[in-house]
């Protein structure tokens, strides 16, 4: 087809798109860490020291949550993109405002941090899961739909895991939502004991190495 | 010819350039992230800790529209790039001044968002966008009169169609200036919804895929 | 074997794993840079403008020390990832964790450079330290053992070589650590001469080029 | 020769220290973006608000400056690293110290903004660009010297295009320090003449492309 329109070229760069969101995941994993300041303080005792350090255990704490559920996303993006043969302006955007929800996911993570026994603060953080795993899974769904995948051996095992991947992840986060009706503490243990798992793999089966 | 000058062989790397804006955009992406802070208060009810987040809604905001202006530029120049099989040092520094012009984006749409009612916010955000569209403008156009582009069947349409781009949006961006003369509001409108087409391309015509 | 399970196909790009390895550690060197503020104040000689730069020092110190740390690791996780020819999510995993302590680095390094007279701060430094060095060596084990590395000839000794390195720089930062029951100081300087030593390659055998 | 020693394995990725590099560059460039804030005030005329504004300007300068050098600096280290076939751990070592002056340039720059008419901060500033001058210098010296520089045809010419360009340039910045004898600013606008020059090739004899 002639190319009319800017918008039938635009776009179709996987390896500036990659470069693009490693980027951007580097400073949205990071950003927690500059909430972590020395203590500006006179300390006359070990112990004294170790009580400011323990002060500090909150930001640590939201600081591992929010690096694990962003590993998390960017092995699934990593994933993907790495079946990707063509490209274009659609998953563009689309993977430019899964970046945008990326580099929020910091804030949401400290915000619930902070307000920990909010309902608010709990489903913001949902939202902000939930936003990108349809991000993610539109993502998929339409390189599959339009060709745009790599016809690998057994790509159809492939998008099957992806996408159940994906499904399964979300509905354990929407339950661990639903949670806070009882106590947003209960919600908190449930979702950061799903993303362990996820991290972790401990109830994965057993992986084989071909 | 034979080379007798440092400025003939400086600036060839077209990867370095690539990597390099990859590195400021996701630096420049995420920049008014920093600015929305976790309010620091203590709140008594749900409905007071939905009016700290409520309060946040500027910076939200002002972070959203930097974001989709930064991601029309990011794709611009990704496909401009995509398309060059030489570089030089002109183009190099064209690219280091655009970079320049990248990073100063996230403080005019700060500015704009801290005083909207006024005129000198308007023009000043206006006049960063239309330098980024001006740089981009000249770095196509001396790649092409220079033969740095690739010879791809169909190039005279891909430079037909990357020029229209940027000469109709910054007509649209100077409309939305102009604008400002009945209130700044109807210009930010404007300018907003301008983003938000190109963005969502909404009024794109429909796009085939080859 | 067929796919069954996403954690069979997931975290296998390597050259993902190098670009996010290189913005985060891009971040973490320059982190402490972020703590150089430039002194506001009205100075009336050059003599105070240099007591005033003086007065930094502390935080210049820290800087020099959180980056020969950093750059350490980092050539080492470089040269591992070099001889990669496989990656699984393990692997994948085990690398995020090594960026999560990374990024910890800066603020161990600023932790000890405030309270250099704790042994708190001293066995927290070298605690982040040898989290590293352990999870390097995993990372390295885990590839070998699985047959993830390049076949060279001479692979033998390059396996004995990273880990014969490994090994004894994390027994002289054991003794270094040691070395706070006599005294803070002294554990400091020797840790200090021991990264030096590693920088420079002082007392490293002669290296002859092939 | 048979692997013995871990340094003569370590450091040869050049990509990776490509991509650091770009990765620290990105953030050394837009460091002093972050220093520019955007006014926290009522202003109550358009006036007022470009005062406001114009009391920025030193930071704006600053950035410039600092952008400015930066980029004369990335690139000639990107042209070097393009013409490298083989690196070590010594070369390794040289970009990280590079890097780590790199990420000072911000620092020293705004210390000048500062100080404008202190002796000292010119020579701080001119120390910063004299350092970045010589490790530039060995890095190429050190790579011609053991063979590690790709044998293109017109290599010599290269090699003394590459040298003349950091010893006029550095001859140049010792002339503007020494000028500060007569007054700080002459200095100062010495070198901004200076830099504008090799940024816009103002006195560059004509450019023919091949």
């Amino acid at each position: 087809m002639p190319i009319r329109h800017y918008n039938q070229i635009a776009g179709q760069q996987t390896g500036r798109v990659e470069a693009l969101s490693d980027g951007v995941f580097a400073i949205a994993l990071t950003l927690l860490v500059l909430e972590i300041k020395v203590p500006e303080m006179h300390v006359h005792s070990e112990r004294e020291l170790w009580n400011a350090l323990l002060a500090l255990s909150p930001k640590f704490l939201s600081y591992f949550l929010s690096f694990m559920t962003m590993g998390i996303f960017w092995t699934g993006q990593s994933l993907q993109l790495s079946y990707m043969e063509h490209y274009d302006r659609n998953l563009n955007w689309n993977t430019l405002f899964f970046l945008l929800l990326v580099s929020l996911l910091p804030f949401t993570t400290a915000f619930l941090g902070q307000f920990t026994t909010f309902k608010l603060a709990l489903v913001l953080y949902w939202l902000n899961i939930l936003a990108l795993g349809v991000l993610l899974y539109i993502h998929w769904r339409y390189a599959m739909k339009n060709n745009f995948v790599r016809k690998d051996e057994g790509i159809a095992a492939v998008d099957k895991a992806i996408r159940k991947r994906i499904v399964i992840a979300q509905l354990l986060y929407f339950c661990g939502a639903l949670l806070c009706f009882i106590h947003p503490y209960v919600s908190i243990c449930f979702i950061i004991a799903v993303q362990l798992n996820y991290a972790f793999a401990i109830f994965s089966p057993q992986l084989k190495k071909t």
